[in-house]
């Protein structure tokens, strides 16, 4: 059964947000370039110490602070799952980037709220650089409000994906279909490729086969700075959705990607 | 003709080039992320204003310190290229990454002897990381000595290429014969890739189709770190080979590489 949900302030959120997230980041910068073991998940995708230890961190406050919170991560068990209340998490989005030196990977913390995000944040430890989204408030980036691009048409995009490894033949397909209208596409970037997103850089994001740790921070970042971010049918994201994502700067040029990929 | 090739001294070339790219990363940042009209040159690469202010002022400040000197740059004419000695100048490698916002751009600085590099600078504006080689010597880091991985195993290797969209078929089908044996590969990171190799982090790269500017001042900066940079044939880089390159964190790696490709 669930329990009721209690509304949560949206500023208190924020401020633990960016406490944790600070705590994170320099977790994370004193593993990173260091000699690291990398073991193989299940699913063959790398994790480290690193990963692990952030995480457990992470859960640690956020269970001090907010007991009875549910708690959803990349490397440890679920908690609570039938909590109004769920964090999801994942310590390094881009293990890959983050085991091969490259400072583009992230730290994602979301907070759900009966299942809609109610807080997304990207923080990027190599740069100092941190997103935050809050449902029906302007994203910041590092506490200054930032927006999308704005731009409405596929030619002139520019469309990023962490990897064409992650795709299906049905799934290259489409992508193939996408961007081959786009002014401009790009690899590489993992969560980075939504922050770049938020502040006007990049123009679209599309990926396949993500998690919901990997996508529910997404949200209020990328809706709070003007843009729309849904699954390849044009739904909303939730904890349920098959993880095939796509970002856009502006409801037009989502619709354009949108009939690109039909 | 080609005038007398008079010895230059290293230290005196190392500090000349850090002085330059101090003054072009200024200029780098002071475009990064700012509204930049993007055109399209004759092979449909992208260019801004910023590539070619850049280039000019490290042309000028070439022109003032060695006024015999020859430059071959990506965004000017040729210069002096009977010259015995020529400076090979790519003002921002990675320009599709620069106007998306992604900070793996980089500033590559070469000097040529009689053809062969003396000097390579890979200096990353967004992140403060410079790294410099010198023929026969230790490359550095900001000042620091750097190695390679040392890695001799393709099966324990990290392979980086920017994007697949550079290889046409042939070279499509080397990378995944190559990428097929190795533990990881990733795609973007133009110039930092072979910066992070040069550090350990990365073990191979491998691309396609690079020009001179785009490769030159990698050789001195690999080498000097303990790497192997050749072409596909591993054959030496200079200015008139074709411009597929593979670069390796050591000799034994380079040859397994060499292997998978034929």
């Amino acid at each position: 059964m669930q329990s009721p949900s209690i509304p949560l302030e949206p500023e208190m959120l924020a401020r633990f947000a960016d406490e944790l997230a600070d705590v994170t980041d320099a977790m994370a910068m004193s593993y990173f370039r260091k000699p690291l073991d990398v073991e193989r998940k299940a699913d063959q995708s790398p994790v480290t110490l690193a990963d692990r230890a952030i995480e457990a961190k992470m859960r640690e406050r956020i269970a001090q602070k907010f007991p009875a919170h549910g708690i959803l991560g990349e490397e440890h068990e679920n908690t609570r799952l039938e909590s109004a209340h769920i964090w999801v998490l994942d310590p390094i989005d881009g293990t890959k980037s983050f085991i091969s030196g490259m400072p583009t990977f992230g730290t994602l913390i979301a907070c759900l709220s009966d299942g809609a995000p109610e807080l997304g944040v990207i923080s990027i430890p190599p740069t100092g650089e941190r997103w935050m989204g809050l449902h029906d408030k302007p994203t910041t980036l590092n506490g200054t409000p930032c927006h999308t691009s704005g731009r409405t048409r596929l030619a002139d995009a520019t469309l990023y994906t962490t990897t064409p490894d992650t795709f299906d033949a049905a799934g290259s397909g489409k992508f193939e279909a996408l961007s081959g209208q786009v002014g401009m596409r790009r690899f590489g970037g993992d969560c980075y490729a939504y922050g770049l997103l938020a502040s006007g850089h990049v123009d679209l994001v599309f990926e396949m086969g993500l998690h919901p740790y990997d996508y529910m921070a997404l949200v209020p970042v990328i809706e709070g700075a003007g843009g729309v971010i849904t699954d390849w049918q044009g739904g909303p994201l939730g904890l349920h959705s098959d993880g095939h994502v796509i970002a856009a700067a502006s409801a037009a040029l989502h619709q354009e990607a949108l009939a690109a990929l039909s």
